[in-house]
């Protein structure tokens, strides 16, 4: 290893495993998740003998472009990401489909390239780390700060699955219980910012949640995140409401013409991770001042240094930056961690699904990442500073198989419960 | 050196060295060449033994600048840009000043922490790259073109300074004087694109030499650049008169609101590198669709991965991107391959003052820049590519020392020969 950094460090071969862990009953505008999440797990080997890691959406028509991608970069130098880009590019060309990105319907299909590429940018930035002896952070520009604030995610939940008893984390859908919640999970991680993802109750409802939580967290920012799932005048009213309560507005209504229109009208920064989430979504959001905060997330932005440009962008456009997140596991933790911790302009407690995870499903070896009064502590380690447990990986892949979930279907799960459910935007 | 890659390299000096090297009487806009150009030769020096090295402005102010920053760095981590970049924010904050950058009041003061930063972070960068056994391109995403296209840059120019002989480029102040040029420089070096430095004579003549450049090289593409030296109603007039024949013009006129209405009135695209020198220009230029291509610098732009967020901005907005110049030597040289070559939308020849400079006027060993067919192949050894020759060095510095230029004074020169030269835009 002495003359790792120095050697060349070509791809020899790329592994995708697809895992599934549990999930909750969390509720959101299109449905409810289902008993069990799905992510892609990559490891990236090189002909030097150093492995990366890269983790991704594991729905089956994402899973299909994946092996089409990897199969494409074996012998590409893991420092040259612009080869790795270009080859994906020329992989994914004309396939537009919006099908399997695993964001139950949420994104447009212009930014496929992106989303197929990040999970091996990542796994090359892990190898490029590792050889240096460096953390990720570093080939980023540097850590600036040593600690990554994230926010504590409240969901309005179901006590448990349908036919299986309440989870431990019980039942959510009165204000009452959205601040029992959030006093459980900021006693827990110590999280100083909130999030509500709303959309699933009348807004008058989700508006009392907000102030409950206010009067119970007086120091706490709120966001709430009801993704699209109002008009334009319901965001309008709602958005009036709020201002002066929350630190900004999720995706109240769709579109960017809806949330230039939103804009105009409401004090509070409106936020997203909806309209803009591809690199041609900024012209025209910036050209209607559309948006004041873009939630990015290296899963759809094309990677870390891709989701460093669009942090330049934001910069330069005067627009806030924060992190999105779906349900992930701890390769998603390090890298997000990471890409925090080397931006500066990143300035929000960034989201996280990690407390609904259960602790012991992940796929890397515990005790690189940790919370402590909420944020995680930049791993120091060389790559990710995350390594990948195998029997994990394992038994993780035999309940992907097992499970029978391919694709997220949000909207499909909560129909069996609710057939006349129709998630049909604006909701209110 | 073979555990370089893994070992810590914090800067532990920072040597700057102003040079003067020979230049011609080149005419611009607002004077001429003096007989000496002046430039900084930035070395660092890392505890581990490496050395990084950098280029740029030699004027007075600048270098008070560079000293301040430069001292301010020991200790630094030569990965950590971040840190690298705070700290110099820092010395300069609130040193708005337009003195000293070398571009004769072309640039405003609000990016001059990004001037001061470059050579530093080209320097970091090189000893990231001699560490690592790479060429600074593969820290930039790596090559995607092994050559990097140059332009022909014409200037109108006298014989010689005055009371010397002619120089060996000779009179140009007519159209057909202009395509000998272009001819003996195309000839020479391959070059494939032709720009001619405007803004001198009525733009009357400058067209006339445009159209006889035309006939002379059907199949070059050119470009004239006056500088902002004509007026709205000018630049419309002439724009006019050559859509169609050149493939951008060059700041037909000064600041965003001029140059949108020219935008708005002409077909050619118009490029810049006056109204839009810093970040902070982009929004505004972007809001009033001022210009069609940024000529990206890395000297101003904060060194080559700010230039790469340029890239990306260019890319998202739908911005061409080229490269501008100044008089440089072969450090700024190989700075400028590597960086083109590693950013997918460059896809313009990039300016260089290279053959006006005296071959033997340099600061780097002989043998690693060459042009071919108007390119210059990309270095691949590891950094930059270039070495400092140190006798070179104590030679141009000596005639810094003796030449007494202090501050580039295009004008001031100008004005000995000259006494009513006004350069005051918009000259017609």
């Amino acid at each position: 290893m002495r003359d790792a950094a120095m050697m060349e460090h070509r791809i020899r071969e790329v592994r995708i495993t697809p895992v599934a862990f549990r999930d909750l009953p969390l509720l959101n505008t299109v449905g409810v998740h289902e008993p069990f999440a799905l992510r892609a797990v990559i490891e990236v080997l090189t002909d030097s003998g150093l492995t990366g890691l890269g983790e991704t959406y594991g729905d089956a028509g994402h899973l299909d472009r994946l092996r089409l991608a990897g199969a494409a970069l074996v012998g590409v130098d893991v420092w040259h990401l612009n080869e790795l880009a270009r080859r994906v590019r020329a992989v994914v060309a004309g396939d537009h489909g919006t099908r399997g990105h695993g964001m139950s319907g949420m994104v447009t299909g212009s930014s496929t390239a992106d989303r197929v590429l990040s999970p091996f940018e990542v796994a090359c930035l892990d190898i490029q780390g590792k050889a240096l002896g460096r953390p990720v952070s570093d080939l980023l520009g540097g850590a600036v700060r040593d600690r990554v604030d994230y926010s504590a995610y409240l969901f309005y939940k179901w006590a448990g699955h349908p036919g299986a008893e309440p989870d431990h984390w019980g039942e959510a859908l009165t204000p009452d219980q959205i601040v029992a919640q959030a006093r459980r999970m900021v006693d827990e991680y110590g999280f100083g910012a909130i999030k509500l993802k709303g959309g699933v109750f009348p807004p008058e409802e989700e508006v009392a949640a907000i102030h409950a939580l206010r009067v119970a967290f007086p120091d706490h920012p709120l966001r709430v995140d009801p993704n699209g799932a109002w008009s334009v005048e319901t965001a309008i009213r709602v958005g009036r409401e709020l201002d002066g309560v929350i630190e900004y507005l999720e995706d109240p209504t769709t579109g960017i013409e809806g949330m230039a229109r939103v804009a105009e009208a409401v004090s509070t920064p409106l936020a997203t991770n909806m309209c803009v989430v591809a690199f041609d979504h900024v012209r025209p959001a910036v050209a209607r001042s559309a948006v004041g905060v873009v939630l990015s997330d290296h899963h759809f932005w094309g990677g870390l240094h891709r989701s460093r440009t669009l942090a330049g962008i934001c910069d330069t456009f005067a627009l806030g930056l924060s992190m999105h997140s779906n349900s992930h596991l701890g390769i998603s933790l390090a890298a997000m961690t990471h890409l925090a911790a080397a931006t500066p302009n990143l300035t929000y407690a960034c989201d996280t699904h990690w407390p609904w995870k259960h602790p012991e499903d992940d796929v890397v070896v515990p005790g690189a990442l940790r919370f402590e009064a909420g944020a995680v502590p930049v791993p120091t380690a060389p790559g990710l500073g995350v390594e990948l447990d195998r029997d994990a990986l394992a038994r993780l892949h035999e309940r992907y198989l097992s499970c029978g979930i391919r694709e997220r279907d949000d909207t499909g799960y909560l129909r069996r419960f609710e057939p006349a459910f129709d998630p049909t935007a604006p909701r209110w």
